[in-house]
């Protein structure tokens, strides 16, 4: 594993010295500065190289994140917010050095309010934790990426998952954000009420700047009610291209779908493996219907009537909370199940997202594409929203390995930018996806976001190296 | 009607003659400078003065566009965007004169992508237009403020209206724009995909930015299916509290209810007066239930038994579709069936929204505010979102009228601030509510807002007097 640390720019490691005696005056015990915390704070998730920051802070409270960003502002130091490190394109690298934020200890509920369905939460408190907290109160979050991300990361990535289909991505459900800005000051973006007309839109500017133009330390989210019924099953295809057209159909009817997900032959035979499904091994859909009892019936059979018109089926229930539970830690575990299938390799997982009526043939290009370079790389989706995944299987210490793995992966952004989609539906930029930016966006609306970041940040010290790299 | 013009600020009516000139010898007869013309484009809907633009350009392609910048930037020339002039709160003005630029001429539906679900447009296409053009394909779009507004205003002040509760406001409805910067670079907001993570969230930036920091040329809407079934009714409750109580217990619910409008007593006299309804005279709700014929249908019943439950009903169903339209109808005619109970009198419509818990208590705390101040303002709103309209009788011309409308308006939206909500839900900012978003927002966050402003329009020839008002 390379560490390039500080190295990648010109500059001294030891720069920051002053810099870092102050943060030790300060925030004492607060500061850690072994190098296993630093690397283990860096990117640890994907080929990239790990960049460790030259000290994590673990911030407890508000005032620990002022304090942090005084001392960066006044040193001119990098300072990159840490969730929990789950990011898959080098979020939390510290290519610059400086300070990763880690905001894990900020983690109290602050408030929930169910008669007006949303909560009040810090950035540190994850995912799993809120629903498990939600639960008895009959409420939850749908936002559901797989990993057990902290929701100031789900922010910060503008997350979606597998639930977007129906209940939108993390820009959909953020009512309002207290966020640190460089300059020092703390923000409220909105107010509690669902709506607002009363000015810009700082929540959403905020939601997915992967914290490249300031520090989110308070997020209120919209919840749901936990739906009376919820009815889960699987449904075999002969052919990916059938899966996909049964999901462009459904999508197309308005059946108000919570999960449709695709694994592709390779990622059943893998999790098959992994959890022991015993599915018929060629691609399915993973689906999921909340409503009432009535309700979510009947769009499960409406699915499984497009299903047949597309040479699908049977589709089976999963009826019972526990069966249910089996399937999606199945889904969610798609990525370990994969490690097998190559020992010794490393799982790199990237996406992208297309318009739905694209989607069949940019996932059978891809497929193609995978089988003519000779990779192993099954593809799950989230292909109710058009965006699906590969989990590329890499020596990443071989180069000519890896030199393939990164010509399919941009050719995997080529393609699906030739059908007017994105070059990530969900994973972010980060560092990995920087020079794909200018071929999706054009440079005039790049400059425009290189722009916004100058404003914001004049000193470039939120996250450098990031998003547009100023 | 006082006309102010460009007397509000200390410069010479004639300052921008030369630039005038400019503008005649690039865009020709596409510029008008009649007065009756540039007075029908500044503000005229609400108490707020008439202040006309120096002139009005006729755009008619993003060309046009970006000729009226040039020669604005070249001579620091106010550039003011309009579509229909129906937004409520004098963002049409032109306080410090400078040029209206008209893109009602820029009314092209570009494409319809049935199997994706989106459209292209041009901004000066209207709702109902675009609806009518979408019908045959069995899709719409559901925004729906009230009145026949383009796309291109419904973007910029971020319009929500009756559908809202399920459908969401234009900031979960709109995928990309096409944006011309005040330093004339078009750019393009994002792709066509339904999700992405690529980047700052310029499309979000520019809706609701009232036209301050960019003119929209091209629109990517969200579209959806006509359901299979509409079922709509009305129903009465004794108290608002109740029909309050009653929004409350079926959003906490999760009934996808497709819209809960409220009109108070007063304004089911006036509906009842303009539009022949016959209603008994208290406070009502009119639904709508949108789905699968049995999952509309099940849905109304859920509610019905909530409005039981709340002293409301009977649940009085209008399953036929002229019934259907002659209510809705009725709803959106809440402006003008108000017009007669006080001859000589202007409907000022303003709007609050707060969290749903708090929506009775402020309704009521209004109405109580509305008759102790002997004023006439009947009730409605889109209080599933928790949004709710004041529609004011006022004699303009006169001063004492004016004064207490004022003051009625003030402490409604210190009201809804007390209670953590907003000065606006939905009828956005312009002159009209600038001067509450220190008390709503704080001095750090509106700083925020004008850093953002100073960044993408430094010359601050953007709408200039609107929203922040750098």
């Amino acid at each position: 594993m390379v560490v390039a640390g500080a190295k990648v720019e010109p500059q001294p490691a030891n720069d920051f010295s002053p810099a870092l005696d102050a943060l030790l005056e300060v925030l004492g015990n607060k500061v850690v500065m072994s190098r296993a915390v630093r690397e283990q704070h860096a990117n640890i998730t994907t080929y990239l190289p790990n960049e460790p920051a030259d000290a994590v802070v673990f911030a407890e409270c508000t005032e620990d994140v002022q304090a942090t960003l005084a001392v960066c502002r006044a040193h001119g130091m990098p300072v990159i917010p840490y969730g929990t490190g789950t990011s898959l394109e080098g979020h939390v690298n510290a290519p610059r050095g400086g300070v990763c934020l880690d905001l894990s200890r900020m983690n109290r509920i602050l408030a929930i309010h169910a008669d007006d369905l949303d909560c009040i939460i810090e950035p540190g408190v994850t995912r799993k934790r809120l629903n498990e907290d939600l639960r008895d109160q009959g409420l939850f979050f749908p936002i559901d990426p797989g990993a057990d991300a902290s929701l100031g990361g789900m922010v910060s990535t503008r997350a979606s998952g597998t639930n977007a289909v129906r209940y939108g991505t993390m820009k959909d459900n953020v009512f309002a954000l207290k966020v640190v800005l460089p300059n020092g000051e703390l923000i409220t973006t909105s107010r509690r009420s669902r709506k607002t007309s009363a000015g810009y839109d700082l929540t959403r500017l905020f939601i997915g700047a992967e914290g490249t133009l300031g520090v989110i330390t308070e997020i209120t989210l919209k919840l749901y009610g936990i739906p009376e019924a919820i009815t889960a099953g699987v449904c075999p295809f002969p052919t990916i291209g059938d899966a996909c057209n049964a999901v462009i159909a459904t999508i197309q009817s308005g059946i108000p779908v919570a999960r449709i997900e695709l694994l592709d032959e390779m990622q059943v035979r893998a999790s098959n493996a992994y959890a022991k499904l015993g599915l018929p091994e060629t691609p399915h859909l993973f689906l999921e219907f909340h409503g009432t009892a009535m309700g979510a019936r009947e769009q499960a059979e409406r699915f499984a009537e497009i299903a047949a018109d597309n040479s699908g089926g049977p589709f089976t229930w999963a009826e019972q909370p526990e069966d249910r539970t089996r399937l999606w830690q199945a889904r969610h575990d798609a990525y370990w199940s994969v490690l097998p299938l190559k020992p010794g390799a490393k799982a790199v997982a990237t996406d992208v997202c297309v318009p739905l009526s694209r989607l069949a043939d940019c996932v059978m290009e891809t497929k193609r594409d995978i089988e003519e370079m000779g990779l192993l790389a099954p593809i799950v989706g989230h292909v109710g929203d058009g965006n699906f995944h590969t989990t590329l299987m890499v020596d990443v210490d071989d180069p000519a390995d890896m030199a393939k793995a990164k010509l399919f992966m941009s050719r995997m952004v080529d393609r699906a930018l030739a059908m007017d989609g994105t070059c990530t539906g969900e994973h972010g930029v980060g560092q990995g996806k920087m020079k794909y930016l200018a071929a999706e966006h054009g440079e005039a609306t790049l400059e425009a976001m290189r722009t916004l970041k100058r404003a914001f940040d004049p000193q470039n010290i939120m996250n450098p190296g990031k998003i547009v790299a100023v």
